[in-house]
């Protein structure tokens, strides 16, 4: 087993227990660990590391690094234990998420494309150890990353130390759909070759000097993923709009019938919507994304869609088991990369990619927040949205219209903050319906957001702080006293809604629904 | 004389008046023209164009796009005459940004790179005519810009028609300074294979059917540059922070001295900071920028750069004669390209550039406003800022730290507009020194940003907010109810300072200085 596994006899010597490789870690040191969305990330040597400092009393601070977010076994077991003082970058952990909003832990939320950029050019300090999930190591010392690929490559070229987490839970089927690419120095870098969402690069490997890996710990644990929400009748309705769009866009000629290369968003909202396009009439659907979830396996299954790229795969709990059991089917029909390149600006570019992101709000001239509750507090972080957004063909927001029960409007009138600005936002969809803001000016924008997105409930109120605004003029008109009025009501009250005014009550939804769908589908050219 | 400039000798017949060209324009057209920051734009057809509705008094309605920004022959006079309905990318004449300001433009703000991929796909609906300057029309009826390219091949592609102004007053000699490069369709375009900032890839003219060019129109008129304001004390100051920390990364070794390849915005800041490169340690330098402003050909001069790539050769009035009539001096070492190359993120990250944008305001964690006064009122445009700072491997913004006299601080508790998040802001530089955000948490940045780069004047108030802030927590913590009281107030009484607080004398600038100079660049690692 463990020759099949490590292949390069010399390297068998190293394997070591996950306490005796996290005594490799030092006070003060950064780490760079494996994983994106929860999936193939390092998980015992962090434990390991957690139960030492608990153990002993010991004080050890570190900076940890990873591809995106990673399962509790790290970010809460090491939050836990006092160890983590900063944190690139994404999360999604709730107890990190709060010692991170109390201002305990420094959190560099970042362009999931970027991290590594600034980790070669040497910027953020230097990466004392990398700990890496891995299915195999090769004869020659390869790593074989599992069903993630993150930042690993980049973490093992830069660390001075490379623990493996070896997991043979992870099936070795997982060997041969990684594609290992890594730019080379700048300012001369060659253009990065890939020209085909299925087109291979790289290597199905991290090629490391063997003398670089200090310790292998063999793990036999399963990704720990996050259970996904089931589409409901509002992510129908969203997906709903959204394919009528794309179906007024191949209807006018401006997308063929495969549509464009596709990103969705982490999360139930982005892949309900996804879901919706098992219905539609598109097919030799291609995906090229960050994180692959669930949908895209039905996609795959259903043969609505041809390839997928990402950066890992990311499934339900429910799915996880049996999907894995049938990797031998989605082998050539899905590519995993390094974040860098799923999420790589010119790339995203050069296929024109159709970006399907959440919002956690949006406001009337489109500006989205992504990233902070209320303005202040950190949900996850802004991923790779940014690296999607600003470089697709189409950028598309979505987000249901209220939140908290209807006391909460998604659409705002100036967000709290800004994630994408209104450059970069051109399709917001709501389950009220969609707004095409493309090659609309701010003054444009507003009405149409406030008429085709809002929650009826919020309607009237965006409506009259739009027509307040125009007093004070300008290309964006504000009235700055009271944009972020119902922000502090809410803050205040736990209600966006003034006393006086209706609650959306959930006997309505019957009625919007049907109103949504009788067409408030508009803002078309 | 013809016959050098409109080598195709079919094409001779074509050439009409200004008054026969405009009159191919019609009422509910699109017009695309070509110029770049007030660099090669087209001159007389639409001033005859809105002569003729004024003499006809005809309801004429057009959109206009242009490459960026264009003099106010085409602006002002278009926009006076009531003729533009819609205006983007970008744009700086004040009677146009008034009309906008009032709501009677539409005004689409856009990254610089991006309009032609959406005028290529149909996303903004069809182009009419396309009007472009040119110096010359060759053999087979290529069309060679002048001082700018913008975006040109593109409108030269998709319009119906387009019309030539000849400029007999633009050198011959700007023939083989551009590189001519549009990329193809998508989803299978190949990889942009600019490897150097002095590589060509393209043309040196954009190709068109000859049949397409429906009026050369012959012109004999300057480009009208705007002056730009000479470097000052406080742009000196601001110099010599940004010198002193590029030192201090060559001292790291994290740069050569060579630098990076840089990129600065278009305005006298950006012109007096990359002015005082004169006098720093490197050399050999290069730029890779969309603007070619007075200083780079300071430095070409001076030996100090080797190469410039831009977009548009935009000097001051004073500077424009005496640098057109030594052209031969920098044929070897300018290249001009499309502003879609110029500004392409993929290419700007591939090399690496050292972006340096000016920025209105800048908020306590970085985040940047590049176009909104007040939050409301349209300045100029976003610009190729975005482009560059989203995938530059250093974000530069750069702002005096007040404005209208001290009355308007411009690093404030929140930004009334967001353009650049706080993602894509790494250095804050102002007169009073400099704040290195990378790699750090809001909460960290807040401190820094306040104690390095804000006014004296206003340096307790920030505190003071950032104190009171806290109490509300959060990973970015604001008092909502506040974040915007300081625009509130100098909304309603022209000033951001509080009744009894100290206004900042002329006075005691020297001081300021001699603190600044004193060593208040900091915040490093």
């Amino acid at each position: 087993m463990l020759e099949e596994r490590i292949r390069m006899p010399a390297l068998r010597q190293r394997v070591v227990s996950a306490e005796e490789a996290a005594a490799l870690i030092q006070d003060g040191m950064t780490l760079g660990i494996s994983g994106f969305t929860r999936a193939g990330d390092a998980k015992v040597v962090p434990q390991a590391l957690a139960e030492r400092v608990r153990r002993t009393g010991e004080r050890l601070r570190i900076q940890l690094w990873t591809g995106a977010s990673v399962a509790e076994e790290v970010d809460r077991t090491l939050c836990e234990a006092g160890v983590v003082v900063r944190r690139l970058p994404f999360q999604s952990d709730p107890v990190l998420r709060a010692a991170i909003n109390r201002g305990e832990v420094m959190y560099v939320d970042q362009h999931l494309s970027q991290t590594v950029e600034m980790v070669r050019e040497g910027q953020l300090g230097p990466l004392d150890v990398a700990i890496l999930e891995a299915v195999a190591i090769t004869e020659d010392g390869g790593i074989v990353p599992s069903t993630s690929v993150g930042n690993s490559p980049t973490f093992a070229h830069m660390a001075k130390r490379i623990i493996v987490e070896l997991n043979t839970r992870q099936p070795l089927l997982l060997e041969g759909m990684h594609d290992i690419y890594e730019p080379g120095p700048r300012p001369h870098r060659d253009p990065i070759p890939l020209t085909r969402v299925d087109g291979r690069i790289g290597q199905p490997a991290i090629a490391v000097p063997p003398g670089k890996i200090a310790a292998i710990v063999v793990t036999h644990r399963a990704d720990h993923f996050a259970p996904l929400a089931a589409p409901d009748a509002e992510t129908e309705q969203m997906a709903g709009h959204l394919l009528e769009f794309f179906d007024h866009e191949v209807r006018r000629g401006r997308l063929p019938e495969s549509l464009r290369p596709l990103q969705s968003g982490v999360g139930s909202v982005a892949n309900a919507v996804l879901h919706g396009m098992l219905d539609g009439r598109f097919h030799n659907l291609e995906m090229y994304s960050e994180v692959l979830q669930d949908a895209v396996f039905d996609l795959l299954d259903a043969g609505k869609m041809r390839f997928a790229s990402g950066c890992a795969i990311t499934v339900s709990p429910a799915r996880a088991q049996e999907i894995m059991s049938r990797l031998v089917a989605y082998r050539d029909r899905i590519i995993l990369r390094p974040q860098e390149i799923s999420n790589h600006p010119g790339i995203i570019r050069r296929f024109g990619v159709i970006a399907i992101n959440t919002a956690i709000e949006v406001d009337i001239y489109g500006n989205v927040n992504s990233t902070h509750v209320l303005g202040t507090h950190m949900m996850n972080g802004i991923g790779g949205s940014g690296d999607f957004a600003r470089n697709a063909y189409l950028s598309v927001f979505v987000t249901k219209s209220t939140a908290k029960d209807g006391r909460i409007s998604c659409i705002v009138p100036m967000v709290a903050h800004v994630d994408h600005t209104e450059h970069d936002v051109q399709v917001v969809v709501t389950e009220q319906g969609l707004a095409d803001l493309r090659g609309l000016a701010p003054r444009e924008r507003a009405p149409l957001i406030i008429e085709r997105c809002a929650h009826p409930a919020y309607r009237e109120l965006l409506r009259e702080y739009w027509r307040d605004a125009q007093r004070f003029g300008g290309q964006t008109p504000h009235d700055l006293a009271k944009a972020l009025s119902w922000h502090v009501r809410a803050r205040d009250t736990g209600s966006m809604l003034p006393d006086d005014s209706p609650r959306p009550a959930a006997a309505d939804a019957a009625r919007r629904a049907a109103a949504a769908r009788a067409g408030m589908v508009s803002g078309r050219r």
